[in-house]
């Protein structure tokens, strides 16, 4: 007898008590546009979630009863078609159901002969055969585009290095990287984590359209090379957090082969405009970067965490990630074959199912329905920047490239200061008024109410609400104030 | 109308899909036990999961029918009660609602104000008490201990480097880190990320019993100091994955804090060792530690991927990890409160809800039962090396201080090379038959069977057909051949 397992005693109760969840998470999922974008955590729930480390458990219909009334009502709000904040997909029900079978299953997919490795190297071959990228490259999920961008970052660094890099590391080499002035700020921390250090990443000059300067650029790297430094690696987006700009990948690389330095593209939204017939041109030329990493659970709608990497040369990407433990030697035959093993081609050595998520809806909704989700969301972009254009109490600070739209309240008689404080107390006030999400952030210096269409759930009708919930929120007495 | 949502036409249908996989869920948890402990992935099914990026989509269900055809049945087999291999945990039911609840609210954990950054500052704090960190040490979920041990070691070089880390980077600061010969891999490979090379992790000699040689540590570090170089990390493991040895923390802590380096302990799974009485002295000083790494998916049986990493200066957690763009500043109220954000602790920008796993299933069972499971792990691992020790056939290859028991067939007349090639023959032999799953690895260069207790399932009468299996295996003909 075993009185340690963690199998329920009643198969039946546990079997209940889930199908009881399904219901509920049915009936939530269906009824997502009737409750607001978003809502505050009540300080009397952040008390209830502050408690000591449980010593003794409690039903299972407990715990559950506990997160239905705690957790399940203070939800992020990206499910919402009307939450336009950060770049937050919003999820499918297909992928929540993936979610369930891969909490099933519980594979670990470091590696190792099991079908959940078979399933993830699918999911990257599809993505390969999407970018273009050819049949002998390799790639793997990560968690997210942050992660992605310093795997790509390590293993150009270390091609850099060549032979010295994985004994002796950076030993001094003055390694020197470039990025457009509006790279997204996981470029910087990357090359912080691989020892580098801010202070090697050249931040270029960009355009009006907000897209890398290749004059800048050239200069910038000539210059280095003058200098003694080593420049290694130019990373390009496809999709600037801020704006939506693209840099111009084509001519990227033709200067990086020239030049002989890595290209890696940080795609993290961007990348996926290759699925809008209208917008794949902005990323012509991606097939030709050394990397490429993009997430899956923004425009592809997967549920959080899971993006990709992808390398065009397989051994570069094994050579910066590969270890040699007796204990994970792969074999020919038997639980460990499998090879290569996922732990040798990133940082993580015990890996979740997250392939599944993608493997399953990608089937379910073929990539051309994400396609089309994405070309609304653009369209729907284009047509709110145009909209705010032609208003006389809206401004619109950036271009609209893709999918962002960054604008603001105007009010004559405000200087820049309050104009900042007032925009910022719209956003606020448009947010706890559970209306819609946009965030914020600054363009040349001016802080921008930023909106950003991702959610394949919006439709017209929520950019009127939007609108109308901004222009309430700037006439309210109380944001008079605290612009002062 | 939106003709773009990703939503189901058909709730209903979806309902009740839902609900059929959840019976399937729940008939394939509740008879884990007879099936084999893992099978091979047929080159059928290999060839089926090949398949071209999918243009247009399929119903659910045709998608489900084929996870149920293809993947399920070719799981990693760390669910049964004698996978024994690596360090594989068991999952939980609970554990797997908790997947389906965290894919529904489909949250993004990287900051802002939502319940799930409450639940995950919970749980955290939960460890913290475990572990007797102070109230104002610092932590996040990672997705398991490479990443912790990443995380901790890119800290220490930042703490160690001063002023200049964040700009400068290493700018050839010759830093040096120490650990037990039998560390895990991922030390070395953090080092290789953080830019330092293998060659500034000293592999320091070992005891009797695979702990490090405290007297051979002091040495270590007095030559590097002595030649130049600049002594900032010991890295203490507690439960090597050999061998599940322990080097002794409160020594280590002693000798950190007169020597000024920074002590980072690697537990793993040998961490909630912490949970077993008659085994919780072999970590104590685990809570003088500087930083601590452990994972949740191991003895914790969370579903994959789930670790977290504890910080005893959060000031020096954030430094390392901190970024500042406009589009990340945490605001006083509305959907941007909630700082600090966890984007700011760690690698990831957008972070999926790992801590409800662990929030519901330390609510359900209370760690209590984790202890209890625990313990029988380790009472089974001691069985079974007295069983081996005490057989003929069998001979042990390492002292069992934890949960892993080591050892090998001995036949007479087999040279070391024999030995190694009719062992590892044996393993596989096992995988295949389905009974068992043991992994390898080498025990001072010699090939062992190793069996590592891990799962809340496994029984006394599992040891039983698992030695069963080794010797039908060992006298098999066709092994006699393979060994040659």
């Amino acid at each position: 007898m075993n009185d340690t397992s963690l199998d329920p005693a009643d198969w039946d109760a546990f079997r209940a008590l889930v199908h009881r969840a399904v219901d509920d998470a049915v009936d939530f999922l269906a009824t997502i546009r009737e409750r607001p974008a978003w809502r505050p955590v009540p300080a009397a729930v952040r008390d209830a979630l502050r408690e000591p480390l449980p010593r003794t458990g409690e039903p299972l219909e407990a715990s559950y009863a506990r997160f239905r009334e705690l957790i399940l009502p203070y939800a992020t709000g990206n499910l919402h078609p009307r939450f336009f904040g950060w770049v937050h997909g919003g999820g499918t029900p297909a992928g929540a159901l993936a979610e369930f079978l891969a909490g099933v299953m519980n594979a670990n997919v470091g590696g190792r002969e099991h079908a959940a490795v078979y399933v993830e190297r699918a999911v990257v071959a599809w993505f390969g055969e999407l970018f273009g990228f050819p049949p002998a490259s390799s790639g793997l999920l990560t968690t997210g585009t942050s992660m992605g961008n310093l795997l790509a970052i390590c293993a150009a660094r270390d091609a850099a290095l060549g032979a010295q890099a994985r004994e002796r590391g950076l030993a001094g080499a003055p390694l020197v990287a470039y990025a457009a002035r509006g790279a997204h700020s996981s470029i910087a921390k990357a090359l912080r984590i691989a020892g580098l250090g801010t202070a090697s990443l050249r931040a270029v000059a960009v355009d009006e359209r907000f897209a890398i300067d290749l004059a800048a650029l050239r200069a910038s790297i000539a210059a280095d090379r003058a200098a003694g430094a080593r420049p290694f690696l130019v990373v390009a987006t496809a999709g600037t957090v801020d704006t939506g700009a693209f840099d111009p990948l084509e001519a990227l690389a033709d200067l990086c082969a020239a030049e002989g330095l890595w290209l890696h593209v940080d795609g993290a939204f961007g990348a996926l405009a290759i699925l809008s017939p209208r917008h794949a041109h902005l990323v012509a030329g991606i097939a030709r970067a050394d990397s490429l990493a993009f997430d899956a659970h923004k425009w592809l709608q997967a549920p959080y965490a899971v993006g990709c990497v992808l390398f065009r040369d397989e051994r570069a990407h094994r050579a910066a990630f590969a270890e040699s433990a007796y204990y994970l030697v792969p074999a020919d035959r038997g639980t460990a074959a499998g090879a290569p093993w996922y732990a040798e081609y990133g940082l993580e050595l015990s890996r979740d199912f997250r392939a599944l998520r993608l493997w399953l809806t990608l089937r379910h909704y073929g990539i051309g329905r994400f396609g089309e989700a994405i070309a609304r969301c653009c369209e729907l972009a284009a047509a709110l920047g145009a909209q705010v254009a032609a208003a006389d109490d809206l401004e619109l600070l950036a271009p609209v490239s893709l999918n962002v739209v960054c604008f603001r309240v105007r009010r004559p008689g405000l200087d820049e200061g309050a104009l900042d404080r007032l925009n910022a107390a719209v956003a606020v006030a448009v947010q706890e008024a559970g209306e819609a999400v946009p965030s914020t952030t600054r363009v040349e210096g001016r802080l921008a109410l930023r909106v950003c269409l991702i959610n394949h759930r919006t439709v017209a009708e929520d950019l009127e609400v939007l609108l109308a919930a901004v222009r309430t929120a700037a006439g309210l007495p109380r944001l008079a104030e605290e612009v002062g």
